[in-house]
């Protein structure tokens, strides 16, 4: 079944799930499912509609009309078609577990998307994307050629139609400008930890802390490292007879699991960014 | 602030959503949740609306234009008014972590409900009463006595003008004939194990098993034991080094969380039964 | 570094553990680690003693020494050598999920073992071994061919020197005979739920009871189908919204999840199996 | 039964749990538990071992004795008699959940210790101490009576003979000198979460920052604020439509089971700290 996604935000007010809803069932669009959020501590509204697409309207013509009902309730919106998959690129470097997640998730279906290239800044995971048929290109990175390996990879998502890039533990900072060019179509994960800990082998850190709890963090890449808005997070408990190198391993199941979820929720038009938080609608819908 | 909240469920089907929201913006009154959800497997729709309730219509001529839309429709529904608490009475035996919790959070105001009595089948909670200043009932039973015990409950519950029972480890079977004259009024607890244990002492059983989780289920009272619908349920993870004592302990915890969230579910108008399945509507709203 | 581990059970009594850890010192091993369980209920008492290799002794004169304590005491004991990995074939049938985790586990060295041969009664996951240079063996399976299918999965285990067996969401029943010859070397996932179901799609069951938890148990195989000692358990909180194909996906990441810790403990010499009970010692030693 | 506990730490070094537990057998004693711990990082030794204590030996002839093979051996150690109970004194202020639920736990049994003082900075709780017939100390603190007020705080102490006292939400800081003369004595619990928000009102922060997750800490006091080391964590998972008193709320419970579990950990005597690290015996020994 062919569906429409609206995305939608705007300050609170009176009559604007009637009005919104009216709109769509005035011209015979059979609304599938409606998720609301009212954030009342800042007055703002935000909507996840799906309607069935029976080709009522033709899209450009839908949008017209939508876009008019908009400018009078001031909403700030998003529209996407079900049928027409996203498509994403995986960056990564020489740790294999969450872009193996994300290739198998593809295959089986878990994750309606398609993943047509994968950039590396090591040589090490070709053999991956071998195994699953994908483009592998190495592009090494050095502080000279940072740049310029950005200009390669924007280069390769426009070649390959990219709508999101996911960042599967690539360990590289993307620059500001680059960020700001996909803001919000950019994925990364990082660990998460109670308390937090900056710097170098944060699972020794977390270790020599004794936290009895270790976790991971997926959210949008701004340009402040670590610090876009959150998408998922989750942990594990450890004990102090876990070793470094448990804690790693324990960690990598982690950062798995949450990067899949941020990006089964991105890819099913289910997130609404809002200042520093997400929006995050349930699945299944 | 006042408001109205009504659920509602019925079979799916095209302009239910602008039709009852347009029902309500029609009449002036702010709507402030709209929660939904359509069973696909069956065909069935599900929603919880709330709307600030400012005496735009007496409550009697809102219910009966309320009706004419919901005949129409072929809804059924229920509507409830958030500035009448409702109160609850507490079934218990001798163990005291789940009715002291439940009123622990009516003192804290995490439950908005007023608990004015408890009844107890034996006498030992009577101290519990006491500290927090409520009438006790100390309403033994026997086999001879059972119907007559009940006679006993149910003139105190109407005494009370009680909305809702909670049988906080209350471990006596109600008759068929009270569980369904209370249908949906009566919130049980039981623990709950993978795999499932029958009859006495469960958690030595779940020891001799050597489950690695033990848990919860709080649900509705049905004339068949333990399989109403099920309304919250949680687990712990226990070791093999966990005495059957120490699965008792963390059992207690489990208990006493469960049961509460669900007391909260229900006096908080978010639930809707459909046949063994219960729709609980997320809190916050 | 090398070392030997010790697995023991023995009914309680005093001495045992000054006793056994006696007998290393005085042989100039130095003990690692060494865990312990008490079970008051049944008084038995369970150890794992981890110590270094320095070919103090060669392993018959050790075995043969340790022996004597072993009959003096009464202890059912095991004894693994670290630097002789596992060998663990896989039974597969359609589904990917579980046998692409334990390949990728595998890969990346969280599994210290070696997967030889992947043995299919469907053939599905041929590329799935090929991507991996695994020898594929499609075994296909009826009422008739049943006995000499198993003979030849005998053969191959044989063949490949197999320690472990892991059922990676078989699907087949394995006959009585079969799980005896191999007792405590067959490893088993099957879904579990609160409460339990039997029978055709569970997860469909799960969603029509509306269960607000869906989980999975390894165990070891047992005549008796999904009663084997259980290894490792755990769940995920499901909601109302959440479609049967909803609950499939989760119970898929929980299924390699519970599957994967399990193989781990296994091969890792952490769990003595008692009675219907398993004694999981602690990752990291 | 009477049993004795030893906590005990050291650097690694051959021959320790021979020689240690060798003691105890050749005296008479008989083992009820074992637990051991190597931090193979730092090369640091920990054991705690529970024996009968059938006297044996007076209690000050066990001390010199095994003070004697500690001097030989290098241990840091102390010693516990499990039939002298724990005497623990809570510091409150308004917020009553996590008092009110260390109570109950004293009175269901949960916590074997005594609880014979409450000391709160506002006069709230008294009626809650009363309800448990404790006595209460009102002991208000400004600027400029903190010093004052913290020696009469120390007096009580005293007076009552406490061996723990608990931070139950006490929302001061102890000075520097009181924490050291405490050391390893004082419990408190501070809400967690990733990211670490630090100042008032932190649950408002989690909001407005959209984390997914929040939890809590309880740890041993230090000089610096909320750094000692680790004891207990724990989190749960909130959405985007949990408002901030949502999250006060849902935070209140983590608190109390955290601090409840940290409490519990230490009067068993199940706790050694290392550094920053706390090394948490399983319970159930």
């Amino acid at each position: 079944m062919k569906a429409i996604v609206l995305l939608i935000q705007c300050a609170d007010q009176k009559g604007l799930l009637a009005g919104i809803t009216g709109f769509f069932a005035e011209r015979g669009y059979n609304i599938l499912h409606c998720q609301q959020y009212t954030d009342t501590e800042h007055g703002r509204y935000f909507m996840r509609l799906k309607v069935e697409d029976e080709a009522q309207l033709p899209h450009e013509i839908l949008h017209q009309q939508f876009n008019l009902l908009a400018q009078t309730m001031k909403l700030t919106w998003s529209v996407h078609f079900t049928d027409v998959p996203y498509r994403v690129a995986l960056l990564v470097t020489r740790a294999s577990h969450c872009p193996y997640d994300l290739l198998l998730r593809e295959l089986e279906g878990e994750l309606k998307c398609e993943i047509p290239v994968i950039i590396g800044n090591h040589p090490e995971l070709e053999n991956m994307a071998r195994q699953f048929n994908k483009p592998f290109y190495h592009l090494p990175i050095t502080k000279e050629t940072k740049q310029q390996q950005e200009a390669q990879i924007r280069s390769l998502l426009s070649e390959y139609q990219i709508d999101l890039v996911v960042m599967a533990r690539y360990m590289q900072i993307l620059s500001e400008q680059f960020v700001k060019e996909f803001t919000g179509k950019v994925i990364n994960i990082h660990h998460g930890f109670l308390p937090a800990f900056q710097g170098a082998k944060p699972y020794h850190q977390a270790y020599e802390r004794g936290v009895k709890l270790i976790g991971a963090t997926a959210h949008y890449a701004t340009a402040e490292l670590d610090e876009g808005p959150i998408i998922e997070q989750d942990v594990e408990r450890v004990r102090h007879d876990n070793s470094p190198a448990d804690l790693v391993m324990i960690g990598k199941d982690i950062e798995r699991l949450v990067l899949a979820r941020a990006v089964k929720a991105h890819i099913e038009h289910r997130i609404i960014v809002s200042g520093r938080r997400t929006i995050v609608f349930a699945e299944g819908a």
